[in-house]
């Protein structure tokens, strides 16, 4: 394994937030209702610009005007996966990168059917899920429950490299440490804090941070890397003011949105091997 | 009536609230788009874990893997009823606790048949409403207006005792005083704040915090209890904070997350009577 | 053009609030997922009552009891706006006014179409959009791109006027100035803050702001203006207080709430000409 020092993905991650604030690409989101407000608005504060359209009517027309394309069956129905199916095939034909957020695969039947349809049926350019998550998509280990990874996979890395490669995707894990994988490459991210288990959504979050960079970047798993790093760092700039899960989450929104390029390149914790 | 004394209910809510802590329940709301981001939070602050999923395919999958279910039922159509339906009666089945939480009964037909059918058809461990809802369920008095008591019920001890030995079940109508009875104990519960009324979905949160002490105790008396004292005392210590609704809200999050066993022995204002 | 001095407006809007927090009129929202949460908690703040219900079988009877409609088909669907088409004919025939924002209109045919088809079936009091918004619906001008208003439209003036006179309604464009105008007289506010846009759902607030003020004003012009200066005035006082964009809306939501006649007689800056 040969191992990237650390300022290349601090400085690349700074140059891709910097595109995307420049850019502003719109992120549309067909999403858990849990989440909508605060995807909406860490989209907002990364630089990008949020819709919500989940109606199988417009999702077509709607993801044409993306820069990235977000699924996430957080609170699934058969009608949002059809909805989800009809905007992901139409980012397909456009190029426009679709990410997909497996909440609860895992926990029922639906969830894990529903995702892996998602999978098999779109070509889907990063899944960012918790080890569980991705552990039962893959089939290997990893348990869930509601959509909490209650077991992790043993060895994220091997599982996160197997199934990339096994799908043709980038697969991130997160967690304590993030994983992100694209069949060779792997990158290692240890940016974050331990407040981010505190608050809901906070993987939901990382997975809007993530299409932010893949609306700028065709690197997928450098996108990803960049969007964990930068969602990690904001988390560690937030937690000096935290007095608890709510005030966290207050300074969290804002650390996002005040980052700089300094405090990247100086705070980037991620390396790159293969 | 015999009254019991004050420390004896603030030693069992601490006790519960470690068993919380500890144990980790997973809390599955099925509930309305308001408060779901809310209430989610509210679960992980206490202590357990959150899963909102409202899929008719597969609410009884994942109701099993629960500690207690919450129906609320405050945005709702016919489909959603009938999730609830098919969630309540798998919850049943294992003894798995339901809270009900009839958000708006008595405001239009379809919200007072709906909980009453709740009501008819399942065993509800806890219903909790405000006093317009659970006096338009008893048919004792009571006008709501949206999804507040304009009216309240003129005793509000006697419709919570009526209304439990009638149903079965442990009925909290919550207020400037909360009033908590199985038919036969009432408890009255006098931790809370005036600021609760300035924010959306008290009641909703309220109803998560019964949930969560009803996952680890099966005196649901004592679970209702418990939760509300919890709650009340996070709202007296963020008091203190708050420069209007909004830094109240970020202050009650960080208080129920940070509330200590000395607290809750110190600050609880509850007793039983019989 | 002749102008009115700005007390008369300050001093209005301070006329209007009061009456408000007097008698708390329940404003009932048919709206979307993300801003749910936050325009129920913006009524509450400015004094109202919220409700949010838009089952087919409950929205006639709900509305009956409001002091207003918002109709804001931003996650649309065909059966939500059934539902607000259902609520509104009631709304018209009581004589109860109606609110409409039409989120991303002009970015899809499913919203703009769905917009119109609510222009031409109800009787609208108060159209309040963005630029791009009101002019795709106008057919003046202005590009949508999801839910913002990349290209606004040359003259919101005359668009105001023009789309107000031809509907026989109030058009409120809203933007770093807000033009209200009836078809004869025309308001211009210049309160605001630039941080109201890094957050999500500056405009549903606005509008629930609107909806507030014409359940307790029957002129809806000045209804209008009143609900965009006591809300602009708000983010001026709260943005002294913003490290960000979170920390912005706590505070834009308590100053809401703080708001007092004095701030609002002094802090007006609006003018109205005709």
């Amino acid at each position: 394994m040969v191992s990237q020092p650390i300022p290349d993905l601090g400085r690349a991650t700074a140059e891709m937030l910097a595109r995307i604030r420049q850019r502003k690409p719109l992120l549309h989101h067909i999403t858990n209702f849990v989440v909508m407000n605060d995807t909406a608005n860490v989209t907002l504060h990364v630089g990008a610009l949020p819709v919500m359209a989940h109606a199988r009517e417009e999702v077509a027309e709607m993801v044409a005007a993306a820069g990235a394309l977000v699924l996430n069956p957080g609170t699934l129905t058969p009608e949002w996966v059809e909805a989800m199916l009809i905007a992901g095939r139409r980012a397909n034909e456009l190029g426009i990168p679709v990410v997909l957020d497996p909440v609860g695969a895992g926990a029922t039947t639906l969830r894990t059917q529903a995702n892996q349809r998602l999978l098999r049926e779109l070509k889907i350019a990063v899944l960012r899920g918790n080890s569980g998550e991705v552990g039962a998509l893959a089939g290997m280990g990893g348990v869930v429950k509601g959509v909490e990874s209650i077991v992790d996979v043993a060895d994220p890395v091997k599982v996160a490299m197997a199934f990339a490669q096994r799908q043709g995707i980038v697969v991130a894990i997160t967690g304590k440490q993030d994983v992100i994988s694209d069949g060779e490459r792997v990158v290692l991210v240890d940016n974050g804090d331990p407040w981010l288990k505190t608050i809901t959504g906070t993987g939901c979050m990382s997975t809007t941070m993530i299409a932010a960079f893949c609306a700028v970047e065709q690197d997928h798993l450098l996108a990803a890397s960049g969007g964990l790093i930068a969602f990690g760092l904001a988390a560690e700039l937030a937690a000096s003011q935290a007095k608890g899960p709510a005030s966290f989450k207050t300074a969290l929104f804002d650390a996002i949105y005040n980052l700089t390029a300094e405090q990247i390149i100086a705070g980037a914790k991620a390396r790159l091997t293969w």
